[in-house]
């Protein structure tokens, strides 16, 4: 698809592998700014969605009524890593609803955060419907069928009406027709939305500067994205990219990773939204695009990239604990 | 490196992701059949020249020395699950050699398999190097290190009489000289070798068809692939694709995947080696080439391809088990 070169992945003196992939850089008028690769790349946006999927929990109502604080709306556009500070969460949302974690119909996979596995091991306990990396997302969902008096059992299908006001925020912030997104199902059963990767950079950008919305939209985005800087260790956790950026860049960006290779970013002072693409979608690439781009549009301070220099050149170590290699971007951004 | 597009990721109705990459099918007089990509591209074999570090433990006679059977062999050529099947025997020849798991010397990271991990973790124990899946090919090199009375300590380094062995055996086999191999260290911390990719097809090929050799290295050669096809349980494990083809292949191809997305595979009925390189690095797109590979080659029957299928055309499956999409080779080797 018109990939173009990103990130060498290096061993000793040599490049073992490569990833190629797509980047869109637009301001919150829709013009594309920069772009790598294929910007009009019809691209599933996976998690990277989540904060859009999060904006119908304000505007329902919902979220007042059932008395969400910045952090529940931050774990509302989560891929949480399954830590007790993420899963105790999750339980209080849905005891406030008066649901179980078996309401949830994410399905189950082991918490990213082994120390969170391992003590389910050691304990002899099931895997819960709360470790799967997307519970908060389904409780923000419940949330808002419950408030509108929707049915509970069926809200992760695509004609439940908590799927159609997704897609209708969805169609309204990128600017993409309805009919013109593509729809699959996600690693947790709800439909996942395919739109052009300049469409997706645009939802960002125009969350960052949410100016041409109504009232109501407008303090919604502005709800849902100062919750995820408020609160970034509830959009990943420990050691994860999404909370370590967020949590140096004081309030002014907000980013959110992707399955299969994507990640997006919106900067509050610029009203630029960057969307980022891994076309083979391996997420090991998407940290070094994204400091890469951020440092390269000079929306990062020296210190900030040092700060985060493990994710711009991430170490590969091996079983020994040896550094054996590094990925190191390899791009430059051209004019679009 | 001029990679072609040779699988899609398909979710719903869409291409979510490509993989792209290198073949080559090589004959063993060294003629380049088929390629796809670039097959001269410099390939770290990580795992896949396993077969061939396997020889000098034939070679220098240690391997008839602290009798070793056709398992114990293929475990040296083994990235294994973890499974019992596998630390049992590491412990068994090492214990043949009066030795124990801390002089493995290749450090450690969970064992693969689940329930050996569970099981770990259950128990409270620290996983030990066995569980590392190149516990086997350390247990070899430690066999041959003090079969030839060397140093047992530093066995892993680029410059100990282990490693230049092997190295000879590179050099021999794949025709390249000692000089142009490249070496990184690899994630078990022993030397990785990288080759031109159709010279790691002809390794293959020429094991397969070891004609040229003198009878000691035909011999060992032979030793070696009949023995990963004899027990073929030892390479990988339960569910894993060079198992599962091995095991259908009644004792006529050998295949080894090695990480960061490399596959070879040698015939021993045409002489032909295949070495595969996923340019991006991702494993999961090495088993769809492979086995499309060797149909396009007609090296399977109908029957084989049947049984392969869940290797050639993976499926994507959600948390809730539901498959939402499958992996698909899409391409046609033509002739070099």
């Amino acid at each position: 698809m018109n990939a173009e070169h990103l990130v060498d992945v290096i061993r000793g003196d040599n490049v073992e592998s490569e990833h190629w992939g797509h980047i869109a850089v637009v301001n919150s008028e829709g013009k594309l700014l920069y772009s790598k690769g294929n910007p009009n790349r019809v691209t599933f946006a996976r998690s990277s969605m989540k904060p859009l999927q999060a904006i119908p929990i304000v505007e329902t109502g919902a979220a007042d009524h059932y008395q969400f604080n910045q952090a529940d709306l931050s774990l509302a556009c989560a891929s949480h890593n399954g830590e007790n500070q993420h899963t105790d969460r999750v339980k209080t949302i849905l005891s406030r609803l008066g649901l179980g974690t078996d309401d949830l119909k994410c399905g189950t996979h082991p918490p990213r955060w082994t120390e969170a596995y391992e003590a389910l091991i050691i304990a002899g306990k099931e895997i819960t419907p709360e470790y799967n990396n997307c519970s908060g997302k389904h409780s923000g969902m419940l949330t808002t069928a419950i408030h509108m008096g929707e049915s509970l059992e069926d809200y992760y299908k695509t004609d439940h009406p908590v799927q159609k006001r997704i897609m209708e925020v969805i169609s309204d912030i990128s600017e993409t027709p309805l009919n013109e997104i593509e729809i699959g199902i996600d690693g947790c059963g709800v439909p996942v939305h395919g739109i052009p990767l300049k469409n997706l950079a645009l939802s960002f950008a125009k969350m960052a500067k949410p100016i041409s919305f109504p009232e109501k939209r407008k303090n919604a985005i502005e709800q849902v994205t100062a919750a995820m800087m408020a609160a970034p260790e509830m959009v990943g956790g420990t050691n994860r990219f999404c909370s370590d950026f967020m949590r140096i860049e004081d309030g002014r960006m907000f980013g959110k990773a992707g399955a299969e290779g994507v990640y997006c970013i919106g900067d509050l002072e610029t009203g630029l939204g960057i969307a980022i693409k891994i076309e083979d979608g391996n997420g090991r690439a998407t940290s070094p695009v994204a400091v890469e781009v951020l440092k390269q549009l000079d929306l990062l301070n020296e210190k900030q990239i040092k700060l985060l220099h493990d994710y711009h050149y991430p170490k590969l170590k091996n079983a020994r604990q040896e550094v054996v290699g590094q990925l190191s971007p390899i791009f430059s951004l051209k004019n679009a």
